[in-house]
């Protein structure tokens, strides 16, 4: 049986709270994603545990044979450009036999403009 | 006759590149929000421009009568928390008969669940 896991990664803070609150998060992504994601989990690139490299090999422990990892970014800076590329290229090196893939960090999703015009929506004026 | 604006607001950045993804988006939220939102723009904390209180005059000088910020922000860091809220404080005095309210930053939207499964599904695994 096969298993695919989502791993979405933040920065990760020196406020606990805000590490908290990414990690509820996948809580309320798991049951969204239709059956497809039986692991959702979150990881960080600094700052926080577990960092990107431990949350994969939590993926797996759990039975993963595929890790989609997700950028919680705004902006195509750095990190998303080149730090969580580069930790997940030797975890993919790490585990040959695991199809780890990088997705494009959440400011440049196609469904931004439509989330950001709901957000608006759904308040009063 | 009154118009609603929406004002989404960054942090800035030194990398021009980011600052126009952001100005983009604006222009693709407008033809979103079926005729709520007359004006639709984009403000910076820092480092670019126009910054938060340029931004409120411009959707004034475009005929707001309210103007709606969004902080275009994941967590609830101090520019969340105190910053934006002190520059929008102060433009709320500047202009007492415009309503300006700043909504919560796009991390704590109820609809983030659902936008990181969607982004999650339509990637092929």
């Amino acid at each position: 049986m096969t298993k695919q896991a989502l791993l979405l990664v933040s920065h990760g803070s020196r406020r606990s709270q805000s590490n908290t609150e990414v990690i509820e998060l996948t809580e309320k992504i798991r049951p969204l994603t239709e059956g497809r994601f039986e692991i959702v989990r979150a990881a960080f690139l600094e700052l926080a545990d577990p960092l990107i490299p431990q949350g994969i090999e939590q993926c797996i422990k759990d039975g993963a044979s595929s890790v989609m990892v997700l950028p919680y970014f705004l902006a195509a800076g750095r990190h998303v450009a080149e730090d969580i590329p580069e930790i997940v290229e030797q975890a993919q090196r790490d585990y040959p036999d695991i199809n780890i893939q990088v997705i494009r960090h959440i400011g440049a999703a196609g469904f931004m403009p439509e989330f950001l015009a709901q957000i608006a929506l759904s308040e009063k004026g």
